[in-house]
């Protein structure tokens, strides 16, 4: 293990208990029992992680970003809660989701209560940057919601284009991984030009990062990845990879495709297919390209940076990412 | 119409376009279309209005006032959109609910919307009440996540106390009421004295606004009450009358009610047995009899303040409430 991913695992470690800390009620049990239950099946804790480093780039110390840090990861899991739901899924993080392990009624009061204790835990943050980062927070709550609204609208859709996709994924999830990158150099006592410059680094790895996500749906096994195998696919979710064969359309492959997509309940030997033909389209290729892109601009933009070697934490962290299984 | 009631209806004009002010996006429409038909099919808007009166009890103005009566009218109705779905409840305010409407997957949404909205008009108030207002705000969120946890945790027991009902409706419905109280009294530039005597004023109507609405679910239409007829007893909620009717088991009254309520579907014709027994229970004039114990105790809690006659426009309030029919 070395230094860096050392310390991925101490700040994980920090994070685990804080967030067990924002959650310590017993009762009533069918609130807090799904909560801790969900806060404690893990979790890669990506966004409280990179809102620290943010902080630490801008010369802040770990103590000074901990509170939004916890704040954060509370409400990227209110929205998992509840997008497990809309979305149908059953697993994540490789056990049951919350309305499957109770039900929907439980997962939805679950998911408020998580969006609660969010904001109880920002509410502890020192009165100077309380006010600027509880603005941010809230624009981030409504906008990914936004990003999920518009996500759900697009099953049901045909035309939707690039520019519509980074759209949607700028809301639904560039919106928080951005929120961690500025509140971070916010809370940190970065300048203006250096908030600036982590806001624009974090929004340009969400991108990169929802671009994986999509390729890791049908390229990943549920044992590694956690979560259903191919759920996006299955759902009609317009990914990368789906607006991007859009775009080919006409090819012999494309034909084939798009019988499939048609099926009403796609199965696991179909999602194989389905992989061969956008391998064949060269879907996978333009994917891997674009991440590749987002991850070495965002590495540009942190050349920028005041005092280039206080962002070391920040490239592994990118590295890191780029290099993710799951 | 009186000066009393032509202000409350200037108020309520004056909330509902500032609720539609606060919705004001088109796009996405599986959003904000949702939202905007829920704040539009109206509401008594007690809370707000409460809220401003509270405001004005202490001298301050309206304007102080409306963003946070606003914020707490977008929570409110936010509770109403998920206990909607978890109730499955088809009607509110005399209109299909979200989910019956569209489906739950947009319900969810939009309530989640809905606490976004209202924190970002929270966000609008002054920075000298903005972090104490918004940590009381926020301590609300959670706890009417709590109460309505306990709510749905009762259903399924025969042992609800009194004590238990009166801790999960202080949660469930009195928290936002005593909320609209204090925060009014703070933003209106209350004295110590006066933010506390409001705040036990909110408390001790909130809890009789519960009961009222207890005897209202069975005593009244569909028509004027604007909700499904019977819904907390066919729910099996431990309502008030419920809960009290339990305490005097041992009747030959509540022998025939219990067989009554382990049937699997309750039927209108079932409702007004239940009605009947109900009212051979005594139950009803418990009811009414702690009602108006409740407001006799509220007005007596506002001959404390300083000055008195500032208090009008709430015991007002307080007498409106007392005769509502719905």
């Amino acid at each position: 293990m070395n230094d860096f991913t050392r310390t991925v695992a101490q700040l994980k470690d920090l994070i685990d208990a804080e967030l067990m800390n924002a959650a310590p009620q017993i009762k009533p049990h069918s609130l807090y029992e799904p909560i801790r239950y969900f806060l404690g099946i893990g979790g890669k804790r990506l966004r409280p992680i990179l809102l620290i480093f943010s902080a630490q780039a801008v010369g802040g110390k770990t103590d000074d970003a901990l509170d939004a840090a916890v704040a954060i990861e509370l409400l990227h899991n209110f929205t998992l809660v509840h997008d497990d739901i809309m979305d149908h899924d059953h697993l994540r993080r490789g056990q049951a989701t919350v309305h499957v392990r109770w039900d929907e009624s439980v997962a939805i009061l679950a998911g408020d209560g998580l969006i609660g204790l969010a904001y109880r835990q920002l509410m502890k943050l020192p009165g100077q940057h309380l006010t600027t980062v509880c603005r941010l927070f809230t624009e981030g709550v409504v906008e990914v919601c936004e990003g999920q609204a518009y996500d759900k609208e697009f099953e049901a859709l045909d035309d939707v284009t690039l520019d519509d996709y980074f759209r949607m994924i700028g809301k639904k999830t560039g919106r928080l991984i951005t929120m961690a990158t500025e509140i971070g150099a916010i809370l940190g006592g970065g300048t203006e030009e250096e908030i600036a410059i982590l806001t624009e680094y974090g929004s340009i790895i969400g991108t990169a990062f929802q671009i994986q996500d999509d390729l890791l749906d049908i390229m990943q096994s549920e044992e590694i990845i956690g979560k259903t195998y191919g759920s996006d696919v299955k759902a009609g979710k317009k990914t990368f990879l789906m607006v991007k064969s859009l775009e080919t359309a006409g090819s012999s492959a494309w034909g084939k495709l798009k019988t499939l997509l048609n099926t009403s309940e796609i199965t696991n030997d179909q999602l194989l297919e389905i992989r061969t033909l956008f391998d064949e389209m060269q879907i996978f290729k333009s994917a891997e390209d674009e991440i590749r892109h987002y991850f070495d601009t965002a590495n540009r933009v942190l050349d920028k940076f005041p005092h280039p070697e206080a962002t070391t934490g920040l490239r592994n962290f990118s590295e890191m990412l780029l290099n993710r299984k799951s």
